[in-house]
């Protein structure tokens, strides 16, 4: 079995050459990211990442979660590498220093969080979940609730939990039914139940602090009547002791396709006289406070796709290097290690271009979270944001679909031995499965892009992107080496364009067309964003070796051409499905879907 | 959970419209295929599939096997299962009458064998076996090994197993060290190891009858000095009655991602004395026989992935029909079923134009099968014969990967639910995932399609196949309703010769080139053989709508405006991508595909 080892290499390019972190760096309140301290941390989180989660993931596969008596008992190791976990500070990186974090920029944390997904994805979702509530209640918890629960869960002492959807509510929030009762003394009571709960009950901590979407009895109906509410599975006194059970209880959880060892909940409020439970800011404003967060929680995912392709690439690239098989097809030399045929190296290439592209993607759009919050330069910090919120769906979106490819990918590399659970491979691919789903589905995302971030606007922050994509065609064509790549790239971008303006156009009157080629024009974003930054790789890259760097910079060249060659390559008939191939579906019978009825 | 509902509708359409089934019905030897009976045959194979099979599928998925002092027991109710099928001769469906069978033609026995593998993929592949292997020995076996063995293997009395792999005999079977040693009496002792056998051991049989590969100790070295041996479980008397167990042993079962009811097994060979064989043909030629039989195995395996998209296809549309999520973007509708949406309509309708496509290509092979074999006039055969050769690993390796794809598109249409074990789709994907991988992976179909299929008869077969494809462009061209449908495959079989000319220019010099896009050749031929297929189904159903028949052919022909707007469009990209791709491949430096140690 291949442990982990963190792409020190690679990260540390994308961090200094392509997502501007000595610009982060200079920001205010990121002063802390000095190059010293970065590369201390990296390596730091590459040793936990090996040492400590890589080697509990097969086992807490296979042995899973089991819930006895309404508590969840998690995998042999796990309380253990939780508690090193949340002792070595990792929970707190990007959190804010007032409550006990360490406020390093986002882009730092972003490639930590990727090696903890890589190295054991289930594991990693729940010090996630922290983080996650954490930022959502420094956006809309009073200061009381902050006082009682921030520091606990930026030290990860507690756990946070995010209940959000129900068996009739899931991608559609607005379906919601549990219910909030006020309390005389202020707080709520909470009846309801919830599912789908990541780490809902488990054994890694004394006490869980639920997030639960709840509407009052005279609520408005649909999304514009849900609430926000802290539950705590434990009460807490104003000492902050830890007191009686709440009225939460884990009543199942799920036999899934994969993340085994993350236990998914079906959680139920109030059985026995109601949950207590705090709300968290205004009134029905719960979902609004979930959306802000919701770029955050998306970006997260996106990166898990990365991470999940990461490992599963290293696992693969191992096996091709040592896996003896067959004839070389040129030398006709026996007895060579499998990457020697082309096929497969195809196959290890096209799994390191589908984890880079995305992965300079999010990093760059890390690199937009700091600015956006920390620039003193309104302009640039305006442009930082409305990219995050253009670009969250595509990270989310088509990083996921790729870390499903890439993780597929790696068990044909390693043929039948890929399709042996012991092989550890196929682990990967399982755990991967969920990510193109949960957060919000490929199709969701790709609804978001084309009605929030695109119609709603009129297509504005695609323009402003595609200025910059356009300068990065520019100084392709201009530099010699890079021209074909140039000129491909100008052709998508115009293909991109071409593309905008037929959803601008067709937006209003013909919305169902529109929509129905929002996931190939999500696919067709994400391309053409690959080629950018690619292309801007491979500048940075020559210009490295035009001062004597070392080879690793001519790979990267060579890996931007091929993601030209076998990836960019279709945008433009991703451009042309979503032009001409939504009318068809719009006209199709559904009748027709089922014709062995007729 | 949802049953399977054999799709007799699109079968009928295919069979009759597509594949000539009227025509095949008249070659001599296959005149009982008489509309009467392949509907008769067509119905009761529906019913068994769906009251038999089917419901065992999840259970069997569920227990998978186990080995018990070297006996594997399958799941509860296989022996049953397996007793019935046989009972009623769906074994012998397409064998020759000599042996019991019906010699029905491979035309209708392919849609048979689809419903097997829709219902129950693990179930199906003991049967299968059984067939494979029948054909093997009515190849190459003498008369007195046929008399023994073949009427039994036919009814199903017995079961067949073929052993070919071992631990470093993979995709390479030149790597073959099994030994097989001549004894007095003119049979063979076989000493060795065989991996991933498939029903290598069960209890759905008295006996089973191993195909072995197998060396001389003095044979040639590589694959011209393998040979094939009949290697019974129990040893068979003159008489034909059971003796004694041969020295032939399951050691150990796999531990799989999928087909759990499948027992994938370790066969040891000759551990207490030598396994008793008998050489099927001459010595040495083992190999050249299962190559010849390969294009009917390969074959099976690429309807299994039209199958497999089906019967998940099936959950999909059921579980999109009646899911309520979410408001309609279009009325603002609340709670509508999930198929109102686009994006999932257009996963749904992606997912039937994915197994109609290779479902059309896959059965006119299957016609193409018949003429081979029964047709009189001999430059029509050989015609048949070429395109067989030439399409077979385009029928088990594009066939197989959209069946992959359309299998996890059924996960993601149910979301959160799809991840769930007990939902019932993620066996499908789990079952799946194998078949990209045996009889010959992806890459190995996409090598003999480049290599044997095209550079060593100088492409003359796809220049053949190029005329036909020209004549149904030239066809839809001329219709007025298919006319860009037209317009477009006409541009595609344009880039696909192209494409060969480049491949015929470059196969000499630049073969590492070639060979690092014969995976993207393989789809851009499959893709254009989907487009060819598309548009003579929308032709044959633009007739039968003039001739007044109802709304199931307006289906068809906006299933192929959809193949074309979602799938024919990648084709040119492909073609780019096979002709200026590979040199980039060949160029890559492998050290740079792990940067992470740099």
């Amino acid at each position: 079995m291949v442990s982990y080892s963190a792409p020190l290499r690679d990260m540390r390019f994308i961090l200094e050459e392509l997502a501007d972190l000595p610009g982060v760096a200079q920001l205010p309140g990121c002063e802390d990211a000095t190059p010293e301290l970065v590369g201390a941390i990296l390596e730091q989180a590459q040793r936990f990442a090996a040492g400590v989660l890589a080697p509990l993931n097969a086992a807490g596969d296979r042995q899973g979660c089991r819930l006895e008596d309404g508590r969840v008992v998690t995998p042999d190791g796990w309380v253990d590498a939780y508690r090193r976990f949340r002792q070595a500070g990792w929970i707190g990186l990007s959190l804010p220093k007032e409550f006990g974090g360490q406020a390093l920029p986002k882009l730092v944390s972003t490639a930590v969080w990727e090696m903890w997904f890589s190295a054991n994805s289930a594991f990693a979702m729940a010090p996630l979940l922290n983080v996650s509530e954490s930022l959502a209640l420094l956006l809309a918890a009073s200061p009381e609730l902050q006082a009682t629960y921030l520091h606990k869960l930026v030290s990860g002492e507690w756990a946070g939990a995010m209940n959000l959807t129900e068996p009739q509510a899931g991608s559609d929030l607005a379906a919601i039914r549990t219910r909030a009762q006020a309390h005389a003394d202020g707080s709520y009571r909470l009846f309801g139940q919830k599912s789908f709960i990541s780490y809902g009950e488990h054994d890694l901590t004394d006490n869980i602090i639920h997030l639960v979407l709840a509407r009052l009895p005279d609520a408005p109906s649909g999304v514009k009547g849900i609430s926000l509410f802290v539950v705590p599975k434990r009460l807490v006194s104003a000492a902050g002791t830890l007191g009686a059970q709440n009225d939460v209880h884990c009543i199942a959880i799920e036999h899934k396709l994969g993340i085994h060892a993350s236990p998914t909940c079906t959680m139920s409020y109030g059985d026995r006289g109601g949950a207590i439970g705090f709300l968290v800011g205004e009134l029905n404003r719960g979902l609004e406070y979930m959306f802000i967060m919701m770029n955050d929680a998306r970006f997260g995912v996106g990166v898990q796709g990365i991470a999940l392709g990461e490992i599963a690439y290293q696992h693969a690239l191992a096996y091709a290097q040592q896996r003896i098989q067959g004839r070389d097809a040129l030398s006709g030399r026996n007895g060579v290690p499998i990457i020697c045929h082309p096929d497969v190296k195809r196959m290890l290439l096209g799994m390191r271009a589908r984890i880079m592209a995305p992965r300079m993607l999010a990093y760059a759009a890390a690199g937009w979270f700091d600015r956006m919050h920390n620039d003193r330069d309104g302009a640039a910090a305006d442009k930082c944001r409305r990219y995050v919120d253009l670009l969250m769906p595509v990270v989310k979106g088509w990083s996921t679909e790729l870390g499903n490819e890439v993780t597929d990918i790696a068990i044909q590399v390693h043929g039948g031995m890929g399709y042996i659970e012991e092989t550890g491979v196929a682990q990967f691919r399982r755990d991967a499965r969920i990510i193109t789903i949960y957060e919000g589905t490929t199709g969701i995302q790709a609804n978001d892009l084309i009605s929030r971030k695109i119609l709603r606007e009129g297509g504005q922050t695609l323009r402003l992107l595609l200025a910059d994509l356009r300068a990065t065609a520019s100084a392709l064509r201009a530099s010699g080496f890079g021209a074909s790549m140039g000129e491909a790239l100008a052709a998508d971008i115009d293909c991109l364009e071409q593309t905008l303006d037929w959803i601008l156009a067709n937006g209003r009157e013909h919305l169902a067309d529109v929509l129905a080629g929002a996931v190939p024009f999500l696919h067709l974003l994400g391309t053409v964003c690959g080629s950018w930054q690619m292309g801007r790789a491979a500048l940075a890259a020559r210009s490295k070796l035009d001062a004597g760097a070392d080879a690793y910079y001519q790979g990267i060249i060579d890996l931007a051409r091929f993601w030209y060659a076998h990836h960019g390559v279709h945008a433009s008939a991703l451009g042309r499905t979503v032009r001409h191939g939504g009318a068809v579906l719009t006209n199709f019978d559904p009748d027709a879907l089922s014709p062995a009825g007729a």
